[in-house]
């Protein structure tokens, strides 16, 4: 067959990309070798010097290539606020409605006790070290509102109960623009029950 | 703004594959960085060789990495059949479709006085050495059916007289499974004059 090769290790390569498969990658790999193979050459040692220097942030947890992250490393955020997300990309999604100026703390996951994952696992003891270092005044609980986010955000809660921190929970309700006819129920009840005085 | 150092660079340079927009990009990057290290070292390896190795096949100009392709190599195809494709892709979409077993020869685009491409850039010198040689008994025309295809088809099918050589054209009608309602009219124009008798 055709397929053989170091043109179709390029393909089968490239179908280890999420959401690509081998139609996709077939079309990737024809692209860069005819059109550009310095894009092809400049990704590759990207990919190679990526997979080998980054790693996660001594103080947050989220993905860096130094010691700590650019937020942890800057002066001008405000530690004392530390919001807790579960993935890395979630920072980068706070971060662009650019409203929080404080620092983060990624858990890598959330609790799931059945998979073998406990608070040691997504770094609870890191973000206890924090709280009883006494630098921390309010943390926010952005996990996802699944029934593990809403589980692993009552567990550092009450963690931060020991300490007398102030935790809070973003809000969950309609979204901005939407429509009340196509909200889950889920929501609306969320929102219902989270109503506000105005 | 986040958007920096190894990990933007990482997202960046993954736009420069087709159909990946930003949005993508920081999914692989997230995905590949968090989950498969291994499979982006794995494809920045191939890229790279894949980048540094892979050339024209010295007979039908198709992407390869040897001298000879593998098709080209293989001595039980029938070399005295030659198909004409625009693409190193064609040759692929070809050979899935597995009844064709003979060789190929690839424009690497067709015809395009205006953007200065002429027969040369299209490679019908290697071509008509391969016609003059007098080992070729059939050309199989497989260009696209665009103006500029049909334009390059039939250059090679004039070529292709001079040398007594006979030249076809593979066929252009309803595809299969096609509802006659939902074809364009050209398609059926083609599809009506191209008709056999049963």
């Amino acid at each position: 067959m055709i397929r053989q090769g170091l043109l179709g290790q390029l393909i089968s390569d490239l179908c280890a990309l999420p959401g690509v498969g081998p139609k996709s990658a077939q079309r990737m790999a024809f692209y860069l070798l005819q059109r550009d193979r310095g894009g092809a050459i400049r990704l590759a040692e990207t990919l190679l010097s990526a997979s080998k220097k980054i790693a996660y942030c001594e103080q947050c947890r989220t993905l860096t290539e130094d010691k700590l992250c650019r937020l942890c490393a800057d002066k001008s955020r405000d530690s004392s606020m530390v919001c807790v997300v579960e993935s890395p990309a979630d920072v980068w999604a706070v971060e662009q409605a650019a409203t929080f100026k404080g620092v983060y703390f990624v858990l890598h996951g959330h609790l799931s006790p059945l998979d073998g994952i406990g608070p040691e696992e997504i770094g609870l003891n890191l973000l206890e070290n924090r709280l009883a270092a006494g630098d921390v005044g309010e943390i926010i609980l952005a996990t996802n509102s699944t029934v593990e986010g809403e589980a692993t955000a009552h567990l550092i809660a009450e963690m931060a109960k020991k300490y007398q921190v102030k935790a809070t929970r973003i809000a969950h309700g309609v979204p901005m623009g939407g429509e009340l006819e196509y909200i889950d129920s889920g929501t609306l009840s969320h929102a219902f029950n989270g109503r506000r005085q105005v």
